[in-house]
Order: structure tokens, then C-alpha cells, then sequence
């Protein structure tokens, strides 16, 4: 299909074209990249802007029986809403989490949501850029909510944050130790804590867990990126759809102030600012692995290095000096 | 001073000659930077070869008294000692460790001895060059044995392994519970853990904690590169000197076994194939921040795409085609 066709039928909200851009981004072939990047910068004057929100949450805390709840409530309230999913450990083995749409049963069917499952990329580097690219154009579609899904694992997380507006922290009931698990760092990402499962013989449980994460939250300095308040812990439950409304009015709240304090733009520049200069690091770097000719220089050199016939320092020199004069 | 002479000197022996050295292959000017190349390249097929020791350690645990013991130990068996130090805190303050000669007394005034703070480098991997070349030069000045010193932190741990013989970690006597402290991944660099201040009143402790490190170690999977019984956790004292001596049997019996069955060398060469990918990636990633030109044209499609008015994708192949026209 013709590129801009494409992008008009994206921009039009066609589910099927926005899967088949994604599968293009997600494509590793030199004309597949030249084509999304060519639908990228199509759909760049298209302007729209969805609410980009992070989720996290380690395996048990119930994180797609929450996707699947939260999902329909926003579109009970006429929002799109589109869940694409970064799992690291996808990612290594190759393969891709299928069972995402069968675990949100009800929000997979409606015309008004659009899952789509962890790109299957070697490397976080390659999961990152597809999944950037993936949430333009899911903007670019009309989405109004745009969540990311990732278990909890350190960099696929920090990722994630640096690509969301928002980032929740999903979080199971547990006793005080629990906390202790919970690394600093995330809890400095995190704009919102939920504490799920605070339904049933949980709930007293539920509601202990909230009340240690406030407190925690509480120590840490406040952020110039919050208002007052933030960032929150509060309970939810996915099964019984307690506290979703109010988690959603908080989401709302805290992306308005920081629209209207000028963090929100700030932010989306500094994302694009940071991935920019990634992307231009990853590419430089890859030159090394892609460029046989040098591949083979680099080989031939690190063997003679290895066998003390020449000096580290020399053979970087030489490869440098060569990667400048043959232009790259 | 010629370089030839220099190289000269150093392998005569000539202290001075070598302090005048390492501060030339530490200097960032690019005509010092020329003639370190140079003259490392001069010294290259000298062929000394030292027995390259790391050495970590958290504050506290005795490191410099050690150093001090097990250095002058070594030097009444008539060996040359050269001590040089990797202080990542030193590295990020900008400043350099004058403390160390001074807590050597000893070993810093004895003609046998070399002992040279930790170079002060804005980067973990300017660090890791200078003192790579340090011990270079350090081998190739005649030193018997060659003592990496760090404390224990991650990062500066990994990079002193990378470029040793044998690995030693020196610990102070404690609970059970300190093993909980001590990073699996640690436990998994060390070829000999050392519980210091087994003397006086410590000394029960010490031998408790020794045989927590033994039964640690000994849960730990058996590596290619180890004999039978390595790694192996010992007590000395660095204070009444008890237990200096069978130490330093063990690493020149773990050395001589690796040289034997081949892992001295492969090991080195490994090493040396490692920094050199090291120093290419750090090389092209500098040019990044080293050409002008290049720095003002990453900074204007920085500021396009955080307007929003130029893809990332759009703005990397920019900037990756001109780094290839111009030839980096």
C-alpha cells in the first residue's frame, strides 16, 4: 500500500491499517524503516495527542484483569483506548506474550480498543524505538488513552517511563515487608501507586499496603512535576471495579496541572530529546556490527591486540582513523 | 623527552621515568595522547610480564595495611611491587587520593616499591584506560607483582577483573548476616576471599565468617578457569602478618595452574580484545561530543524533534548520513 494512503486510513481510525503500520515499525528490513519512517513523518502534522500512561506491575498483582476493567471503564466514558505491551523477557526469547488478548476478553472485542502484544526484538534498545514508534501511531489514529504495559524489571520500566506522561505502579496487598522489596527507584518513577485487590478478605490487607506506600511516598522529596499530594497511593480493585473511577480522576487531575504548569510539554520534549540522541548513539554503534569491512578490520585487529602484537591504544586508532576515512 | 629514551629508561627501571609516564598516558591533551601511543607502542615488545592482582575491598576492612604487609612481604622475597588504585569517588570529584602513600608508609619509601594514586578522570572509562596503561607501562618497568587497588563498588570492580590476573577480595570479620551484604555477583569475580584481622579479640569472628565465605563459595558453580578448591576464602591478618605467606602460595599456585592449562593467556587476550571493543565504541561515541560541527547539528534536530517538528527516526538518519558524508 501507498504510504500516504496509509496514513490517511490511520488517521481515519482504521484498526486494521494502525496494525499493519505497527507491523511495518516493527520491521527490521531497510525498506520497511525507510517506508515507517517515511509514515512517521506523515502522520507528524497530524497533531494529535493521546494520555500516554506507563503500567507496572510484577506477575500476580492482577495486572490485565486492571487493563481489561480500566480499559472498559474509559470507554464506557467514549474514550479509545489502546494497550501495547514491553516484556523484556518477550523480548529475549524471541517471542511475543499472545496470551495478552485472551487474558482482557472484553476489551479485546470492542471496536474502541486496540491491544497489541510485546514486539519480539533482541534488544531493549530495538523493543524501545518500536514501541516510541507504536504509540504515534496509535496518537495518530485518535486513541485518547495510550497504555504501556511492562512486568516489573528494572530497565524495561525506566524505558517505559521515559516514553508515558503518567507511570502507575500496580502493587499486590502484602505485609509492611513488602516495601522493602519495592525499589527505590521505581518508587521515584511512580505518579501513582495502586494497591489492587482491595476487595474481598484483601481488602483489610489492601488497605494496611496503601497506607505504608503514602507513607514512603511521603519521605521522598517532592518533585517540581507534581502538585500537592502527588505522587499517591490508593486502592483499587480490578474484580469488583472499586476505585477506578476515582485512580482515572487522579490521572486527570495530575495530567491537567502539569498541562497547565507547562511540565507536560516539557517533558514530551525532553523524551524526544533523550531518544533522539539514543537513537543516535545505537545507530553510530551499529555501524561496528553491520559494515562487514569493518567487521572484518575490527576482527583482524583484535586478534593481533590479543596476541600482544599491537596495543590497544594503536589498533583504536587505526580502526577510528579508518571508520573516518572511509566515511562510516 | 625523546620517546625512545623514555622507553629506555622505564625498562631500565628508572622510577622517575615511569611516574613521568603514567602521567603522560593519564594527560587528555591530544599530542600527549600521541606520544603515550607511541611509547606504549616502543615498550610492546619489551615482554615483562607482572602477575596482575585486583584488590577490593569496602572502607574499613584494612586495605592499605594490607597492601603495606603483603606488599613489603613480597619484597623481602626479593619481587618489585607496584601499586596503583581505582577510586571511582576520586574519579567523580576530580580529585586523586594523596592519603595512599602516606597510609604506606613503609612500602611507599622502599626502592622496590611503586605506588601511584588513582588517576583523576571525569569517566569510569577514561579511569579504566589510563590504568590499563599504567599497568603497561608498570610491567614493562620490571615489577614482579602489580596490585590493583579499589574499593567496592560495582562498577569499578568489574573493570579492575577485567584487567587482572587474579581477583582477591578482602573482607573484615562479621556476622553470618554479612554475607547477605556481599553481592553474589562479587562472590563470583573473587578467586581468593581474605577475612582480615583474624589477630587478638577478632580472630574467632574472622574464622567464623571465613567459614561462612568457604561454605558460600563452595555452593557457587566450579569455573573452567579454577583448580580443584578455588575460589578459596583464607583469614590473614594484615596486622600481625599471619597468613600473608600462605596467600600469596595460593595465588601464585592458582597462577601457575592457569598458565599451565592455558587460562593465564587466554584470559589476557580476552581482556585485550574486550578494552578494544571498549575503546572503538567509547571512541565513535566521542566524536558525538568532540566535533563542533557535529555537536551544533545534533543540537538543532534535537530542538526540531522536541517541537515536534521532526520524527526521531527522521532526525537520527539525518544526523547518521551526514556522520557518514563527512566522514565522522
Amino acid at each position: 500500500m501507498d504510504i500516504a494512503d496509509l496514513a490517511t486510513r490511520i488517521t481515519s481510525g482504521d484498526r486494521r491499517a494502525l496494525a499493519r503500520a505497527i507491523t511495518l515499525v516493527e520491521s527490521g528490513r531497510a525498506d520497511h524503516r525507510e517506508r515507517a519512517q517515511a509514515l512517521l513523518a506523515a502522520l507528524l502534522s497530524n497533531g494529535r495527542q493521546a494520555l500516554r500512561i506507563g503500567l507496572s506491575g510484577t506477575p500476580g498483582v492482577g495486572k490485565s484483569t486492571f487493563i481489561e476493567s480500566f480499559g472498559m471503564m474509559l470507554i464506557g466514558k467514549g474514550l479509545k483506548v489502546a494497550v501495547l505491551a514491553v516484556d523484556p523477557s518477550s523480548a529475549r526469547s524471541g517471542g511475543s506474550i499472545l496470551g495478552d488478548k485472551t487474558r482482557m476478553e472484553r476489551l479485546s472485542r470492542d471496536p474502541k480498543a486496540f491491544i497489541r502484544p510485546s514486539p519480539s526484538q533482541s534488544t531493549l534498545g530495538g523493543v524501545a524505538r518500536r514501541t516510541r514508534e507504536a504509540v504515534s501511531l496509535c496518537e495518530a489514529a485518535g486513541f485518547d488513552v495510550v497504555l504501556i504495559e511492562t512486568v516489573g524489571v528494572g530497565q524495561s520500566e525506566t524505558m517505559v517511563a521515559e516514553m508515558t506522561d503518567l507511570f502507575v505502579l500496580l502493587m499486590a496487598p502484602g505485609g509492611g515487608d513488602e516495601l522493602q522489596g519495592v525499589k527505590r527507584g521505581i518508587m521515584e518513577m511512580a505518579d501513582l501507586i495502586l494497591v489492587n485487590k482491595a476487595d474481598g478478605d484483601l481488602e483489610p490487607a489492601a488497605r494496611r499496603t496503601c497506607a505504608d506506600y503514602a507513607g514512603a511516598l511521603h519521605l521522598l522529596r517532592r518533585r517540581p512535576q507534581d502538585p500537592e499530594g502527588f505522587p499517591k497511593a490508593m486502592c483499587v480493585s480490578a474484580l469488583s471495579e472499586a476505585g477506578l473511577e476515582t485512580a482515572w480522576d487522579e490521572m486527570q487531575a495530575l495530567a491537567d496541572w502539569r498541562r497547565e504548569h507547562g511540565f507536560f510539554d516539557a517533558r514530551r520534549a525532553d523524551q524526544a530529546r533523550f531518544w533522539f540522541g539514543e537513537e543516535v548513539r545505537r545507530g553510530l554503534l551499529a555501524r561496528l556490527d553491520h559494515d562487514p569491512a569493518l567487521r572484518q578490520r575490527m576482527e583482524t585487529l583484535g586478534t593481533a591486540v590479543a596476541a600482544g602484537e599491537a596495543t590497544v591504544a594503536g589498533a583504536v586508532a587505526e580502526i577510528l582513523a579508518e571508520i573516518g576515512a572511509r566515511g562510516g
